[in-house]
Order: C-alpha cells, then structure tokens, then sequence
C-alpha cells in the first residue's frame, strides 16, 4: 500500500455526495445518497459512514485513507456542528465533525458548502494562485466563500460570507429569510424565474416561458429560451446579470479581490449571464477599482469544485502536499 | 536612555498630527503642521521629518526612537505610497515610506488612516480583545477599516475597505467619486447636511437651521439642534442612523463580525446617531444573526485613534510587546 486517498463529501438537500480524491485532486471514485431518505440525525450521520466505507472499500487494498473533508449547508465551522434546516432531513443540531472522526479516527474537517467549493477553486480551478477572490454558487439559493490572504473566512460565529442575504432593493421581494429583497430573490433560479413572471406580466410580447407554470419551469429551461432567442428570457438574464454586477460592486468594496467566480447551475448559462453581470459591474465600480477585477465563470464544474475542495481541507493538513498559499 | 519611544502621525487634508507614544499607548507629546501649507510631495515629505525631528527631541534625552507608524488616506499599504488627491497639496504618487525610512534610518509603517483607527481601538480601544471587527469614521466622508482575524485587510491592490462607496441607493444622491448613492453622501458631515436640506425643502417645520447656508451649516450645529429639541434636526439623524444600519446588516452578511464602531465627528453625536443604526440594524439583519453584533461609539477619540493606531504598527514589531492578537 503506497498511495494515499481522501474523502471528500458535499450534503445537498436533495443528495449527499462522496468522492475518493488524491493528491493531485483526480476524483478516483465516487458515491451517493439520498439525503432525505435518511430521516433524523443520527441516521443521517449513519448513512454518510456506511456510505463512504463503502467507497473506500474500493480502493483500500491500494490506498490508505488520510481524512474525511465535509462540505455542507447550515454549519458551524467553529465548532463542527451542522444545524437541520426545512431542506435537510432532520431539525435538531448535529456534533457532526466529531462523529465522523470518532467513527473512522481519523482527521475530519467540516466547512460551509460554498467554502468548500471556494477552496476546491483555489486548489485545482480557476483561482489557482489567488489568494483573494469571491466565489458565488447560483443555485436553489445564492451561495458564497470568500477567500482572503489564502483562506476562507469564518467570522466569530461561523457565519460570514452570506451573500445571498445582501440587499438589493430594500423595497424587493419577499425572502424566505423573513426580509425583503435579498440578492438570492433575483439572482439564483427561482430569482431569476421570478424575474420572468414579472417579465410576462409587464410586457406582451410572446414567449416559449409564457406555456409553463411557475411549479414547472425551471433555470434551464430559461437558459434554453434566451439562447433560442426568446425576448423575455434574454431581458431576465439581463437584469439578473445587472443586479449581480450592481452588488458585486460592493463586494469588491468591502475586499478588493483579484477575482469572483460563479458557480452553481445559472452560471451554467455562461455569456447569458456573465456578459451583463461584468457590464453592471464596471458601470457601478467606483473608477479606482478600473480594470482591476473581474467576474469570470468557475473552472470546475460545481459538484467536482465542492467535493475537491472538502478533499483538500485534508491534503491541506499533510505536511508533505504544498498548498497553492502557504 | 532607558525608555523607547514611537511617533504616529495621522495625515489629513487640512492638517498632519504627530504623537510619541509609548508602548502603553500613553502619548508623551504632540505636534502638528498645517498640511495645505507646505505644496508639492517633497515639501510635504520635509515638513513630516522636520516636525518629527523636533517633537522627539523634546524626549530625546530619556528616550530612544524605534520607528514611524503613518495612517493616510489615499495610499498603496501593499507599495508604501500615498497618491496626491484634490485634498492633498501635492498630486503625484509619493514613495512615503521609503523616504522617511531612508530619512531616519528606522522601521516606517504605512496604513491607509481607517485602519491605523482600527489598530488602535483594537490595541487601546474598545476591540480590545476582538479579532473581527469593523471601525467607521464618520467625518468628511465615511472612512472605514476591517479587521479580520486580528489584521486589518488590505486586498490584492491594497484598495480593501471602501464601505463610503458602497450604495445605499442606485438612483440616489451624486458622489464626488462618480456613482450615485454611496453611503457617504447620506452618512458623513456633509451626509447629514444634504438630509437637512431636502428634509427643510420637503417639509414646513421651523428650524434653527432654516436660517444657516448650506456652506455655513456644520454636523455640530445640527447635533445642537438636534439635542435642543429641533425636529427637522432630529429627523435628519434618524434618516442617517437608518441608512447605517441598512448597510452595516450587509457588511456583517460579509464578515460576522463581532461589532461595529463609529468614530470621526459625526459620532460624537452619540445616541443621536447610534440608537437608530442599531434598531435600522436589527430590522434589516438575517434572523441568524440577531443579538450577535451590535454599533457601538468608538471608545477612543479619533484622532487619538488614529495616533495610536500608526504608532501600534512600529510597536507590534517589537518581539518584547505581546500584542492584543497573535
């Protein structure tokens, strides 16, 4: 046995998903589980053990297993601790960085989803020798790591960098967050869906959208209709890429940061949304700021960017690998 | 000679303070010059070491000179330049620290002079003890400084920290830097005045204010009247207080940190100004982070701040001094 492996893990709330990755963060196998077929704590920590000794079980014959690196919504990073929420298959507060390292004795780190992806970005994507950059995930929700001088910050209580959470109309939609016009309300899926029910309702040009009901369509389907040329999804993508640009502005305020990357299934639409997210950001960026930043679209693809990340929580800890920012 | 001794200076644009401080953040003497008096970067450079060289003389007997900590706006920390600006009496970039190193032969530190405010509250202040706050300055504009894990940040361009600029309103009031709507032109001196006048446009209230020019109306004066019962006066602080604690629920989305301090004129205002960021702050503010981060005053004057603030940059290098954060 002369090689070594890690496990990294990203909880979703639809599925939970394990990667074998070694030091150069090839993806030598992977595996899954339904998150939500697990219910309660306890079942859900046991799910992601069996799981992952099944995966290892693969290659153990080979490899040694170094660590296991958690990517995952709601924690706390301070004290390793995940929190149920309405999308996770249980409520109450789970210990679950000891858990796992007391199950398998071995090191275990646990970091917010989109740190994870963040750090997976830094190691073997597009911010390979950034040590200040913005990550932001465009999914369900809106997502965000932010890197500075080489690592993710966690703030006091392990809850800095959500930017889904940020302002962009203080009068704006409805969050379920309990306030109003949270930047994930217009930029993720459903924001940008909603962006085009407002669209339909405002205008009366036809639209492929106009045959689908708010349950049924989805991100991609939008992204299908603009780049077939349909008026009021190209319109959507550019008022979500100017809305992002607009707050982007104040990120790079607060940081300066070399770069922000999107992740995350909308930014899969590419120049949809990048080309007037870069657009807003430059007529909205104070002028010292000038050609200093900008917003690119990850590297990775997402799923890969948070399990290789989680991995290299633990390769991190290896004297022996040398990190992109010491 | 058995003491040391350090000189801070606080660069502005109307005049340039120096202290010596000791290691115990005690100031053993002051000086200042008048800084529009002396045009051009090299006048300017030889009216700092001229004014040095006589404040430590007053000590040199008793004391030993360790080195030059400098808070400025305007300046590059990452190169050690100070750029002229429309309130500055030079317009050329100016390799500041190194000619006063070169000058003194002695450690010189270079801050932007948010940050030396923010090093200071954090060494003598009210963030003693905290790792991860942010500190604004109200005054002619909105200065502010972020400490993250202990450190104040720079960014990769050494442009971090521009939280005057970010936008309270997309379509709002016009900003000297270009934009529209940033923070400062609501939350400043000149913030509050620009209230007071569409608050006295809008409304029929009478005012003490009613009778003073825009040019003549200071943030003290409308802290008066505000104090002496003056509703347009006290209407003007509850605006400003709001629109504060709106952004300040975004930068804690950014960074949870563990408080906020104001510092500059403004802040002297004291409840007047504070009482209503806080409650702004706690409406705005994502229910996870409720009862977590409160604004405070700052707990030292400002310039004391910023005096103390450069000087802890030339004190933290020295292996003997344990510093508040390691």
């Amino acid at each position: 046995m002369d090689a070594s492996v890690v496990i990294g893990i990203d909880v979703g709330g639809t599925s939970t998903k394990l990667a074998l990755v070694d030091a150069e963060g090839r993806i030598l196998g992977r595996s899954s589980f339904d998150t939500q077929a697990r219910r309660g704590g306890s079942n859900f920590v046991a799910a992601i053990c069996e799981t992952a000794e099944a995966l290892f079980a693969t290659v153990s014959a080979t490899h040694s297993l170094l660590g296991i690196g958690i990517g995952t919504p709601s924690c706390d990073e301070v004290n390793g601790t995940i929190t149920g929420a309405a999308n996770m298959p249980f409520s109450e507060t789970v210990p679950l960085r000891q858990l796992i390292e007391d199950h398998f004795n071995l090191p275990t780190q646990l970091v917010k989803d989109a740190n994870s992806s963040a750090l997976g970005e830094m190691q073997y994507g597009g911010a390979k020798g950034m040590s200040n950059f913005i990550l932001l995930t465009l999914g369900t929700g809106l997502g965000s790591g932010l890197v500075i001088n080489g690592r993710t910050i966690s703030g006091v209580h392990g809850l800095a960098s959500e930017l889904g959470h940020i302002s962009a109309d203080r009068n704006g939609r409805y969050c379920n967050c309990g306030q109003r016009g949270c930047l994930e309300t217009y930029v993720s899926a459903p924001g940008i869906k909603r962006t085009v029910f407002e669209l339909m309702a405002n205008h009366t040009q036809p639209s492929v959208l106009r045959d689908a009901s708010f349950n049924s369509m989805t991100a991609a389907d939008i992204t299908a209709a603009a780049k077939a040329g349909d008026a009021i999804a190209q319109e959507a993508f550019r008022i979500t890429g100017d809305i992002l640009g607009y707050k982007i502005a104040d990120m790079v305020l607060h940081l300066d940061p070399q770069a922000i990357f999107l992740a995350g299934g909308l930014a899969q639409a590419g120049d949809l949304i990048l080309m007037p997210a870069n657009e807003s950001l430059k007529k909205n960026l104070m002028v010292m700021f000038q050609n200093k930043v900008t917003i690119q679209l990850s590297a990775l693809g997402s799923e890969d960017a948070a399990l290789l990340g989680a991995a290299s929580l633990i390769w991190n800890l290896q004297p022996s690998v040398s990190k992109t920012n010491p």
